[in-house]
């Protein structure tokens, strides 16, 4: 099986290295805007060659991941659009690229299984990439009615071989789901650290934040045009998940006169969270 | 020299175990409110004796650590009245715990040298603490106008042997400073965590949660007694610290508008946190 990879990156590095210790693929042509990143994916054994764009590595490729930031994604489906390979995505987020595919590939629409491995870092890039970067980890497949039940198969199959968890879900429900779980908590991290950044003793601040600061704000080390996107193309729910969040926020303002009830927030939201880390 | 440990968890455990291996310490008293936490305290020689209250304890004590949650230091400077031992404290606020000692203390409020060891956990109690909690941490002194050299020293010397880095500040700063850096992002972990759980699909929600929810949430694993003390103990300048976020929270709301100004803005933060990653 030939792999084409568009955005030789964490998602896409990790997923090459990992379809090729599973034996599942025998070649992997690698698309991408850095040239030092694609040569050293080429060193690394990441990639077997390189292509000048996405029509050429498609060419002749069984199976084609798109893995760059999601505002490349339309031109990477224009430039799909007469390949005959079966193609997923590592997109954060589903509706956005559910439509640029739909726009781009037309009646082709039917060789692109739409999926969203849960795996990322706030590291970037293909020196960051590794072969079990998704073991055990979760990969959600929104498919199409396009779809055939083989298509989907051979995505699910794919995923797999890399050691993840792959589940179904519609669009619409994914994009509310992450938006709830990860895309809020990325714009907070970001925010705060923004926020202590911009002040007069921003220095003073950072050198005594400890290691509450430093795990809570991880995310706001995140890449910046991947996140740009994923908010751009997530932002209806995001609004909505900024502003229950603003909501709460407030609620939880109010209780600072309200001892007991103070409490017993912070009591109910331990047990959810240790609860969650019991079952995870 | 003998220590007394008011409060034998994680902070008061660590303090013990840190000064003993320093051999700073001769024998160390524990009080405490829960019987099988002080058990387990003496079962691992953390503490040598147990005491019935802080009066007993302080007796023949050359050195007294605070380190309860913040809402019973008011009763324990009380019973530490007619105590001669040098004081010192765990708490996470200043301002508060230095007008509850003025209050109890009165006369002999020279013998209160305030300190916050920033070496928090989300775990708490003795079966947490280890002789090298401080190790490299951070310590922040914020001695009153009657405190003399000698008291101070003493105190800095302690904290020292535990292999803190110490420094001092007024504690008008100090709890302005922890206010932005601490205490708002537990709060912001807190009402994430609790937002996310009271819904309807929260089972859903937390299942695709990942590492990035992980870590942000971290500190919503913490005691929620002392985190409602703490907040509440520093009402004033959480409230501060909340009525920006919220601006800022709001700023970046209206930049799901301006791609280009978001994007600046997670560079920004991004670079802000990587340069105190590499500095710390």
């Amino acid at each position: 099986m030939k792999l084409a990879v568009i955005g030789v990156g964490l998602i896409g590095g990790s997923f090459a290295l990992a379809l090729k210790k599973a034996k599942a693929v025998s070649h992997v042509v690698g698309v991408g805007r850095g040239e030092q990143n694609l040569k050293l994916a080429l060193e690394r054994g990441i990639v077997d060659s390189i292509a000048r764009d996405a029509a050429v590595a498609a060419k002749d490729a069984d199976l084609v991941l798109v893995a760059t930031p999601l505002a490349q994604f339309a031109s990477i489906f224009s430039a799909l659009k007469d390949s005959r390979a079966l193609i997923t995505d590592g997109g954060s987020t589903k509706r956005d690229v559910i439509a640029a595919a739909r726009k781009a590939l037309g009646s082709g629409i039917a060789r692109f299984v739409p999926a969203h491995p849960i795996a990322g870092a706030e590291k970037s890039g293909v020196a960051a990439a590794s072969a079990d970067l998704f073991e055990d980890r979760r990969v959600v497949l929104t498919p199409l009615k396009e779809n055939s039940p083989a298509a989907i198969a051979k995505v699910t199959s794919a995923w797999q071989a890399c050691g993840a968890r792959v589940s179904e879900m519609p669009a619409d429900e994914h994009d509310a789901v992450l938006a709830a779980v990860s895309h809020l908590p990325h714009l907070l991290a970001f925010a705060l650290v923004h926020e202590v950044a911009g002040r007069k003793n921003a220095e003073q601040l950072f050198s005594f934040a400890a290691g509450g600061f430093r795990d809570f704000t991880r995310i706001a080390s995140s890449h910046p045009e991947m996140w740009r996107d994923i908010c751009l193309a997530n932002k209806d729910q995001l609004r909505k998940e900024i502003d229950r969040f603003l909501g709460k926020l407030g609620q939880v303002k109010a209780l600072l006169d309200d001892p007991a009830g103070l409490e017993r927030l912070f009591a109910e939201a331990r047990e959810a969270r240790d609860r969650w880390m019991r079952s995870s």
